[in-house]
């Protein structure tokens, strides 16, 4: 099998590799032998990153809601901002200082350009405020510095060290205020990683960091331009080299341009970093900051606190939707409405059986299912476990088959169908799918299934099939003998049957043999549907029935009527696979 | 600043770490330190392991629109169904076949079970075909060994080894066909590797494959369930052992879940793997497949040929949209309606700033600006190059700067504001997003614009400002002064005007000062805004009117009477501002 492929056409010339302009040289990484074992400090920049790239910026009364939604999920650190730039931003953080809505262990953040007329007004914003993180930034990356900035290198660091200094100088105009500094050389994955390096150690110098007052390096990858292993590599490399690395706090910043900002953050976490700044399900310019649920998410699955609240998250998606007035999409990792959707028929099969397992499992230990290790194929998660249900879990197309439906049964209608009667209805249901394309709701699978199995509650016109059970009767007087008397439809007639056996069913089938069918019964179960006296129970019966092999279905509270039923239900199917027009002109 | 953050309260005990699951060792890894250097073998799923996950899988029709698409875009392996599990699928192949739908060059892939009449069934649908890949799997995970099939790993390795031998042995029923094989050990992320390894080495024997007829064995990470490194180190430590494997093409089918799929893809190349398996757009069950169109723009900005056409991908899509009826996200890689948008203010001046210099490299070059590499801050590709418009690079909202607002009116309008001009209107274009929110566009903008400094087309009811230019007339005696005829109108009354200086704005300010304002010019810039005879001028001037420093802008063919148009418009706002009322009257 030769690779038969062709050149596209494609200016892939206009390009130049990422290791061609910024080189990432570190043979002796020891990121990809690590773990992550613990949570990271998380900022959220919803309100800044994430609502400067929303096509409807929020109003400031949903910033608010955002602002609640990210204290009441357990953020600690929250950009609220660039006061500086927008009155909308200045006011809101107004707002939350006059109206005390920053709990005392949240510490609000705000961005500043390094610019004097800036800095000053970045400072007038947080008056007031018990602390806050005030994050100066400015550009470092080769093609900013020639096309932006017009400076060389010396040039860009004097910018950044008297942004700096211009900041402990502006201190006094909030003197109540505890200020902490973050500092970012922005377009860090366009910088060369020595000069990103003394641009933010002369920084460091200024801030002049003490264990008790750390600062922040924060390394954006503002564009995200390589695999995620190299901005790894290259976050244990400035990490190795910081200087006071001890008073330094090393965070993140990942875009998503390839669709690789959660990996970048992972793997730069295992590469030294201390704090992760993203946004809810990766909202923020272009593709997005990193996805902050994902990231809390994927380590709450591998067994780590994320010390972020996820248990409502269906409630934290329609919130979201509200303030950025931007859909999360489907299939957004532990979030979408698809994600824990299982179309296919043998994972729906597998998910099935691992609900199954559990629930022995649970009770053979005596606890609940939710206190046993959560041990689903398919499910990476427990959707309760993020307060979500299991209705979506299983949806059935034409691409299902047998578990899907019969977990919709089981679970809507109490219906544990046998394997043998899973694999007859799944084909009816796709029949009807492949002719009809589209998804099967679970109701549609229940009125396919009533309308194969069941009785119709029958008014005269809507009589489901030739036999229609009425009266029936069960005398047993001891000797081994059933006596079975049994009022019935036949077509329009009204009828009765007399019969004996050794019980009732066998007595039912004898009855059926000597009235012009022939019936041989080759499977037969039954279970409860409900606990407690006012018990329902299912039956299931496998026949035979003049040549034709088919399952019958019967719910009755009387154990016994349910299994007649059953036969009845056998019994009608195979007259109308028989003779079609008969059974239309009955229904 | 301490660490704040809190115990969620989430139930993260029920769930247990990857390497507590799966042990990978490979302290050794050579990956990390590889780059990617050309495309690897695609293999697109999204009419099988895609269409599957759909809430409304493709029609048939829909089924023929999307394999066309998928050769047209140059995929040379396309999975296109799962025949002995659909009568839809198994209708659709005969139809690729019987219509001669498949090119030479490209090689359908079927995918079945291990089980005898499925393997049977595969061979049927595939009669006809000039070469097909057969894709056997069986799911190999310990959770699905024991939960599902309750089988030990001998029995399990047995089903895919007897499989394997059933197809040899159906090999007969398409014997006009080339066949070639895959082998997926399912739920592979799930396997012990050792595991995995034995079992695909297994298959491999029966498989007996050649230079010319290798087997595909794909490793899917049909739930992923750890950091993509994790899955990189499996994939390396399987390439080294895997037998035969200079016959063996190792295949990546990644999913999602984590949202590290991309990144799966990626680093489980640099690890070894030969081959891709995904959607485009990342479809697929739950958090979706791999997406292909991430993976192959990502290597086109590497400077790497994806093999594969992009170059119209809003037309790849619409088509994709339709097919599978939902919608690529606004943020998806590369293709989302905003990840080409810049809100950000100095977002959209680097990047106006970036084209500038794109085109005088360009021209100094004397090449076209498609010819020269790319370079254009926070736009890691031209949109040009994917087919794409620049119409939405720069959206403005109440977080945009002068940047955006001035690339918009250059882009649309051919008027190349001075930068203090820029900062002047987009603080005028800040106050309307800020007190009315949402975004402005282009032709808002250009309202608001001529709203600020161009006099309306005044019908009577609409008059613009204080002051109107009618007919103007310079002469110029050779003496070094010009003399300046002017009749305008001066609210609702008409007037005229001799003024003289050394050229007709210094005649007109003159003029100006004589009639009650105080006027100094500071700066004036004018320039074409259209080539050829028919060219139009607009005029920027800076004043001091009145005590107030202000622009003002004129456009007119005559390049002198623009300039003249420029000063009325400054006159005019420093009337309208320090007289507000007037105005509102005038207008």
């Amino acid at each position: 099998m030769k690779n038969t492929q062709q050149p596209s056409g494609m200016p892939f010339h206009r390009y130049r590799p990422y290791h061609e302009i910024i080189p990432v040289d570190l043979p002796d990484r020891t990121w990809p032998s690590k773990r992550i074992e613990k949570a990271p400090r998380w900022c959220a920049v919803d309100l800044r990153d994430g609502n400067q790239a929303l096509i409807d910026p929020m109003s400031p009364e949903r910033k608010r809601v955002m602002f609640d939604l990210l204290v009441k999920m357990g953020y600690k650190e929250i950009e609220v901002g660039f006061p500086s730039a927008s009155q909308t931003d200045f006011d809101f953080v107004r707002q939350l200082i006059e109206e005390d809505a920053i709990p005392d262990d949240v510490t609000i953040q705000v961005l500043t350009q390094a610019r004097e007329h800036l800095i000053t007004r970045t400072y007038e914003s947080i008056i007031g405020a018990k602390q806050a993180i005030v994050h100066l930034y400015n550009s470092t990356s080769v093609l900013q510095r020639d096309v932006v900035f017009r400076q060389d290198r010396e040039g860009i660091k004097q910018l950044a060290i008297e942004g700096a200094k211009m900041c402990r100088a502006s201190e006094h105009i909030c003197a109540g205020t505890e200020v902490f500094y973050e500092y970012s050389p922005e377009s860090y994955t366009g910088t060369e990683l020595e000069y990103a390096l003394e641009v933010s150690n002369a920084v460091i110098e200024i801030f002049e960091p003490t264990p008790d007052r750390k600062v922040i390096i924060n390394l954006p990858a503002t564009v995200e331009m390589s695999t995620p292993n190299v901005y790894a590599d290259s976050i244990e490399w400035m990490s190795r080299r910081l200087n006071h690395r001890e008073n330094v706090l090393l965070s993140l910043h990942p875009h998503n341009d390839r669709g690789t900002g959660v990996a970048a953050a992972e793997l730069g976490y295992l590469a030294g970093a201390d704090r992760i700044e993203g946004c809810l399900f990766g909202n923020g310019e272009r593709t997005g900051n990193v996805d902050l649920v994902a990231l809390g998410i994927n380590m709450f699955t591998q067994g780590i606190d994320p010390q972020i609240d996820f248990s409502r998250l269906d409630e934290v998606r329609r919130t979201v939707e509200y303030c950025n007035q931007l859909r999360v999409p489907e299939r957004s990792p532990w979030a979408g409405d698809l994600v824990y959707t299982a179309f296919s028929g043998s994972h729906q099969d597998a998910i099935k059986k691992g609900f199954e397992r559990m629930a022995q499992d649970a009770e053979a230990a005596g606890v609940s299912v939710d206190e046993i290790e959560w041990a689903v194929p398919y499910l990476p998660v427990d959707p309760k476990d993020l307060g979500r249900s299991y209705e979506a879990v299983i949806r059935v197309n034409s691409q299902s088959g047998k578990g899907g439906v019969a977990y919709l049964l089981k679970t809507d209608h109490n219906l544990d169908l046998p394997r043998r009667l899973q694999i007859e209805f799944s084909a009816v249901v796709q029949n009807v799918t492949d002719s009809e394309g589209g998804e099967v709701s679970s109701d549609a699978i229940w009125t396919i299934f009533q309308d194969e199995y069941l009785p119709a509650a029958s008014p005269e016109s809507d009589r489901w099939g030739q036999y229609e059970l009425f009266r029936t009767a069960s005398t047993s007087a001891g000797d081994g003998v059933t006596e079975l008397n049994v009022d019935y439809r036949a077509g329009s007639d009204d009828r009765q049957l007399t019969a004996r056996g050794n019980g009732p069913v066998d007595a039912f089938i004898n009855g059926l043999n000597a009235n012009g069918h022939t019936v041989t019964l080759f499977d037969y179960v039954e279970h409860a549907m409900s606990s407690g006296g006012d018990a329902v129970a299912a039956s299931y019966v496998d026949l035979e029935v003049d040549g034709q092999r088919l399952w019958g279905v019967g719910i009755d509270a009387d154990t016994s009527r349910a299994t007649l039923k059953a036969i009845v239900s056998a019994v009608n199917r195979a007259v109308r696979n028989s003779a079609p027009e008969k059974v239309a002109a009955a229904v």
